[in-house]
């Protein structure tokens, strides 16, 4: 028996996508089927991603409904996007059908908006096709656009038997069973109750006498990354989500949630490295250049910015040209502490394990500037003396400027993303190169003014 | 009823740790049980994590033990150690047995070694000791690590009656059950079985002809980072832990996977930001300098030898001398662009959405360095030209410099993390300062010597 079980261990070789073409090639639809029928739906997902569009709509013409539509949910979006342009609007209705409603509503929200309505009214199912109806309607980055219909509710005036028996039915449609939500007559949550407690319960007791009257919900409007917060923190594998009256809509499990935080994640670090929109490494050179390129113009302008200020300088600087030769030192420093100090308090932010107060903060990375600006400062006085053998009274404005720059840019960098965040704005957008240019600029601009302040040009 | 229920809503303000504080003082414990029995544990670690170690002591000695030992899991890290230093080692094993073995296992490994075996020997429960120590043994970065010993198990033989009698029994030391593992007589691995499938299953049934023979699992010793990953793709809840017999040995859960999850993204975050250890906003200035200083003195000496390039040309250059004031420019560019390609990279590596495949990425790469590359150029060509003036071979200069500088970073950036990646390194290592400061020194040098074939001197 062991045999029949599935390691983990799934790898996409360049041999089987061999095989799976060449099997598409003959036609060898017994074969084929046999084949995939052996992996999970999700691995089948990554066989055509890696196919072209012809064979992938094959093997999804080929696939019973069932797999297909689990198929569907986890093709690259940009795949999937080229399979339903590929699919009638009865097709995509009839993979919809075996779908939960928060992935069917997640699919036809990705249609384009004139098919959207068509391949609705082609849902054979009334119920169903009216919750997802009723789901398109909430705001993607909600809970309300997380949630979906499928739970398992009972009234409080119920047995524990007639329970069972109930529950029975319902969870016919409910994957997965994390909670029972307990509902009054106006269909309000009144508590939950697991399966386990029923379970254990005697078959004549009253659900009213059973039920636990502690659960956590969230409003349906509430927003999905604060949704990912309280439920992590609470460690909760599923959230029932209520309107503004109490009355049960819907619920939340713990796998949707995991897609809100790694999605959050990958936009801070794309946002903390210059990449301003959602992009992946196998997009289209077009849509990585639009997401790139916009801060490339920030940093060139930052540039120009910096080749102002030593013009404008180098005007009087006569002997002490040599202080040009370490505007990349100061530059490069000022960048790295600046994106050093955002970015711990942008992720501090994200996992609240800052209050956001401002001058506690800035008091601290005052002194962490100091800390670290004395030493780089002290290693740079000697090596641009004894190596360079730059007098020492460059060396030493050298070294002056590296402690002020260091100390700047980690006020900065800690008081740019609390702002933000106080105002309500992401304070991922402050961090990357949007902190490395205004700290290069105000950098050497700095530099040069305790220079001449120094040296007296 | 309804004011019975928990929204999600806590809100950790100053009134409230002034009010915990006060009742502290005044030694009002009652009020104070009162007043903390209304919040969740998470809630009471986040007011302990504020006050300082000596109401928090009280607090925990006030609280029943199955509280404490939740709080315990959910503060600060800092502030954990903190509190188990003024713990006895029977305090401690107390509170270890209210815990499920995963998180006791992790409790004590926190603990100073001689303390470990002290703390194990006054577990009360022989069962609960012996597991922890199995769990002691194991890597943290396993699924080994993971795992709890805490599962249900039923035999193929038994009976779908017996089996519920038996899970009553078995699931009052599991919080949640997800599956029901079924084993054979040697204990190993043979299927699954949802208490949703017990309850529809007919009384009389056998286990044998009702438990789904699919099962998916993880050996012991596996990656914690890929047992992250393959819960995710296959959107996995929990998953059974086996050893190289197929020896059911324990389970994961999709809620410790959240935190691995969480753990990999923040590490990769931090490192593109150039710190090096995991440290958080809150942590001691010594230990934030630690994971700070050596990006820093990476990135001056990268500065150094810029200045040495520099100095360099410097004294060939002459006329050129305006040469010097877009080296910022120069150097912005070239980190921005490096920190870019790398990031996308590494990102695609840890989301497998990438296959590795170098050449591909580095054409790729190449032609996206063209297109940002000219258009860069291209605007640099026309403001230094027609804005600062530079004489129009200078310009051109610049512009040819800034093309090849872009394209060179793109393809640096993207090599390095691939070819790390391939030799078991973490690629995201290379992102950040390392990116950065060798793209600023390389594409300096290469500014310089474009300048120094274009203007021949």
């Amino acid at each position: 028996m062991s045999e029949e079980n599935e390691n983990i261990q799934f790898e996409l070789t360049d041999e089987l996508i061999k095989q799976v073409e060449d099997l598409i090639a003959i036609q060898d639809d017994k074969e084929l089927q046999r084949l995939l029928n052996e992996f999970h739906y999700a691995d089948i997902a990554e066989i055509l991603d890696e196919v072209n569009l012809e064979e992938a709509m094959y093997v999804i013409k080929l696939l019973d409904s069932e797999t297909t539509s689990e198929v569907l949910m986890e093709l690259d979006e940009d795949n999937r996007e080229k399979v339903l342009k590929n699919l009638s609007n009865k097709e995509i209705a009839d993979e919809i059908q075996e779908l939960d409603t928060d992935d069917a509503a997640d699919i036809i929200a990705e249609l384009p908006e004139e098919r959207q309505a068509e391949v609705i009214s082609q849902i054979a199912d009334e119920e169903h096709k009216a919750e997802i109806t009723e789901l398109l309607a909430y705001d993607e980055d909600t809970a309300g656009g997380l949630m979906a219909k499928e739970l398992v509710k009972v009234y409080e005036t119920w047995t524990v038997a007639g329970c069972l028996r109930r529950i029975r039915a319902q969870a016919k449609d409910v994957r997965r069973v994390h909670s029972i939500y307990v509902v009054n007559k106006q269909n309000k949550l009144v508590g939950r109750l697991s399966l386990k407690d029923l379970i254990v319960a005697k078959s004549e007791q009253k659900i009213a006498d059973i039920y636990i009257t502690s659960v956590d919900y969230v409003k349906v409007d509430e927003d999905a990354v604060e949704v990912a917060r309280v439920m992590q923190k609470y460690d909760l594998e599923a959230i029932p989500v209520v309107d503004e009256n109490m009355v049960l809509l819907g619920r939340i499990t713990i796998d949707d949630i995991v897609d809100v935080i790694r999605d959050e994640a990958d936009k801070d670090y794309q946002l903390a490295a210059g990449i301003s929109r959602d992009v992946e490494a196998d997009d289209s050179i077009w849509k990585l250049t639009l997401a790139r390129l916009p801060w490339l113009l920030i940093g060139m302008f930052g540039g120009l910015g910096a080749a102002s200020i030593i013009e404008y300088f180098n005007e009087s600087m006569g002997a002490f040209i040599v202080l040009l030769s370490f505007v990349p030192l100061i530059q490069a420093t000022a960048g790295n502490v600046g994106v050093q100090s955002s970015a711990i308090i942008v992720q501090g932010l994200a996992n609240d394990s800052i209050d956001g107060n401002i001058l506690k903060q800035l008091l601290k990375e005052f002194l962490l500037g100091l800390v670290n600006g004395f030493a780089i400062a002290l290693i740079g006085l000697l090596i641009t003396h004894f190596v360079f053998g730059t007098p020492y009274i460059v060396s030493i404005t050298i070294a002056i400027a590296l402690i002020t720059v260091i100390v700047m840019a980690a006020l900065i960098g800690t008081f740019i993303p609390i702002f933000l965040n106080k105002r309500g704005i992401d304070p991922a957008v402050a961090t990357g190169p949007f902190i490395t240019t205004s700290n290069d600029v105000f950098g050497i601009l700095t530099y040069f003014l305790i220079a001449k302040i120094i040296l007296g040009f």
